[in-house]
């Protein structure tokens, strides 16, 4: 595990060392301890034409599955280097839905490559899995699982596994198919292992299982695998016919993606599928500005509202001094609230049936945290502001004002934190895009009509 | 799958007819095809006293899987009223890593009694992990794991397998020792079940291993689990010596746990590990004052520098009704890097020596959303609020100071976003304490000064 800076910079100084010097026999056992996903982060931090080099000093089995770790454009630049040969090396090597992984990545010229060196029956199955939409369980599932016949006994289905297991995915679960490929039921290598050799697999095999459709949602998918505890899923197309299975690892990166997609929503951001560092300029410009452009003009709203009131604050200027600390606070009351039960609708804490309930509970927590505010702000605004500061204009009057508002807006913030989600979940909008900035935005103006009102009827202005 | 809400409250009150017309025989053959998961989702919703008697009509092996899955104040309830067969029973069918956590959520009494019933050589292994600190490896792993000896050959080993494999987490993966059990190896079902009967375990085995030490941190166990898509990673002590295995469902949910309270933290909430429906008011009230609190308090500075420029607000007073505006946009530009460069973080895409990296990149896009934003708003100011709403205080010296404004403040908020956090992960804090609340209070104070600082040099005021 080389998650050391340090430890990894050391080693990048070796191997560019071993290179310089030609040493590559020394170089190839220094790499070959490494996991795959280490060489690849490795290669990273390389110089462009040596990563060819590293690559071909590898063994095979190893190298392909550096290649599957490596970034889309520098898995393009191996391409390009390739011998047709070497291509075809890799490309045998891999496993089905890695390769379509990097098809989707590429452009035209290196697809129209890869396709012409795989071999037939690879190709038909690229095609296949391509034609399914984007994130659906179709485009992450792949074809390379272990069928086994019902009428099969477990010696004919372990001698089965034992010729095919090479270019399965995974054997750890294999599935039980009838002769027109519907989907009977699952069988896990240990009932197998376990099962007398003359057993019947359509005797000792689960048939309970749970299979997603092939245009499911990859979430869900995720979802389903993660909740369920499973390896590996299958996917089974209308008529229920077996056409691939979406396994473990592949489910976790789809968690992962889906919780950044979530909380760049929640930022204001338009989720983007590429790391961070990765993304240029103009593309991290396009994910930012419409928010922002959104945000901003509503904003105008707010303006108007204190435009309208301009005389009571020329009259009592004090106020204004207040109106940032109350639109934070209720800024900050409502993204707690929307935060909390954005996670629980994705985890499937909260439903839409939940509404009163989640209601009662924020209402509750907003009056103790808003009694709670209040009476420290009080506190703070006579013993600092007043006495401290000497500020004169700091009445009690004026105290009472900023905490009633304070009181009134914590409500309001986490009314609208908790209901807005939930609603736009209901009408079938992401919920993660009701988070801090637009509920801030909401939350900014009822803050300022509730402080503008308890100003107008306690202070006469 | 009972995702969908009606059918499952179909389900709850197809069950509740059952129970009333005690027609148990045909309630157990609703519940045996579905999924231990799913059983036990329904029993959240089922009335109390009906849950026990639900648990006993099912075979053993799915009411101990059920078991597992309920909330911690329902498996208590069981307990309670499980006689000490029964518990025995139900003790007998859980994979040790489950009854620790079980143990960890009972109160004193009933834990005492789980001990009394668990045969001794469970006893000894619950105390063993028990004593590992939370989150660490230690306390997540299961000692149910698959040992082979270097010397064994594979028929040994397999017959090994075959003899304990029903006690045990998983099969899949096995892990290879020495008579001191020191770890050697691992080796997957596959490549036993490939070779032949007689090759020595030493020699098929994969000696580049990856282990995690029993006081890791779960989070790092779970991304190195994820990182390399295995199914289980071994936990050594410092002596190498094999103690247990993390299997890949609770690598799961050790990331989704942590990705709530990277969430929380960057909504201003304590974590907490409870669901949001579960948590009492208190409890929901004491996770999100602190920080309200606290950013209240901080927001007096921005307070203050309003009441230092009292007099040049006095005199153009049209300049206090963009101050939300300028405020907001400057909030969600830093949240927007801040909550970019924190997920990169807690992603392993973004280290500390790429700050640079990430200050230039910041800068740029900050220098166009700012001029985008920029332009947007002076058209705004012309010609919605100077001609439409025809308020002539809207100059172009005033809309030129607003803009300008607009620029400064974008790049201040993108250069505190992205910086803060990579040196709170640089001296050891959570950067995702960095996130939006932080932020904003830190950029309202900055986008004020910059405002009035514009606002003195352009108006004279």
């Amino acid at each position: 595990m080389l998650d050391k800076e340090e430890e990894r910079s050391k080693l990048l100084e070796e191997i560019e060392d071993l290179i310089e010097r030609k040493r590559y026999a020394q170089l190839r056992d220094l790499l070959l301890p490494l996991e795959a996903a280490d060489i690849a982060a490795l290669c990273q931090d390389m110089k462009e034409d040596t990563i060819p080099l590293v690559f071909r000093l590898l063994p095979k089995e190893l190298a392909a599955e550096v290649f599957v770790e490596l970034d889309s454009d520098q898995q393009e630049l191996l391409i390009r280097g390739f011998s047709n040969a070497e291509l075809k090396e890799v490309l045998d090597e891999l496993y089905l839905d890695d390769t379509v992984d990097i098809v989707e990545e590429m452009p035209a010229g290196v697809v129209k490559r890869i396709l012409q060196h795989s071999d037939p029956e690879t190709r038909k199955s690229i095609n296949e899995v391509l034609k399914y939409p984007e994130d659906s369980a179709g485009s992450i599932m792949t074809t390379e699982f272990v069928d086994l016949l019902a009428t099969m006994t477990v010696e004919d289905a372990l001698k089965r596994i034992r010729r095919t297991a090479q270019d399965k995915e995974t054997i750890n679960i294999c599935y039980v198919i009838d002769e027109g490929r519907h989907l009977l039921g699952v069988l896990s290598i240990r009932t197998l292992l376990l099962a007398e050799e003359d057993d019947v697999i359509g005797d000792i095999m689960e048939q309970h299982y749970i299979a997603v459709q092939t245009l499911d949602d990859q979430e869900v998918v995720a979802r389903t695998l993660s909740k369920y505890d499973f390896l590996a899923l299958p996917v089974v197309d209308k008529e229920n016919r077996l056409v691939g299975i979406v396994t473990v690892d592949d489910a976790m990166d789809v968690l992962q993606e889906e919780v950044t997609e979530d909380i760049e929503k929640m930022a204001a951001i338009l989720p983007s599928d590429k790391p961070y560092l990765k993304t240029g300029i103009l593309e991290t410009f396009r994910s930012r500005i419409p928010w922002l452009l959104l945000l901003m003009v509503s904003a105008t709203f707010t303006g108007q509202i204190i435009s309208g009131f301009e005389n009571a604050l020329a009259a009592v200027t004090v106020l204004t001094a207040y109106i940032p600390m109350l639109m934070d606070t209720g800024g900050n009351c409502g993204s707690q609230a929307s935060v909390s039960v954005i996670r629980g609708i994705s985890l499937g804490e909260i439903e839409f049936s939940d509404l009163i309930q989640v209601i009662w509970k924020e209402v509750r927590v907003a009056l103790v945290c808003g009694v709670a505010l209040a009476v420290c702000n009080f506190a703070k605004l006579m013993l600092v502001d007043r006495l401290l500061f000497n500020n004169p204009s700091v009445t009690v009057t004026v105290a009472a004002v900023i905490c009633l508002t304070m009181v009134c807006t914590v409500l309001c913030a986490k009314l609208v934190g908790c209901t807005l989600p939930m609603l736009a979940k209901k009408v079938g909008f992401d919920p993660a895009v009701m988070a801090s900035p637009f509920i801030t935005t909401i939350v900014d103006a009822i803050s300022l009509l509730i402080y503008f009102r308890i100003a107008t009827l306690l202070l006469n202005v």
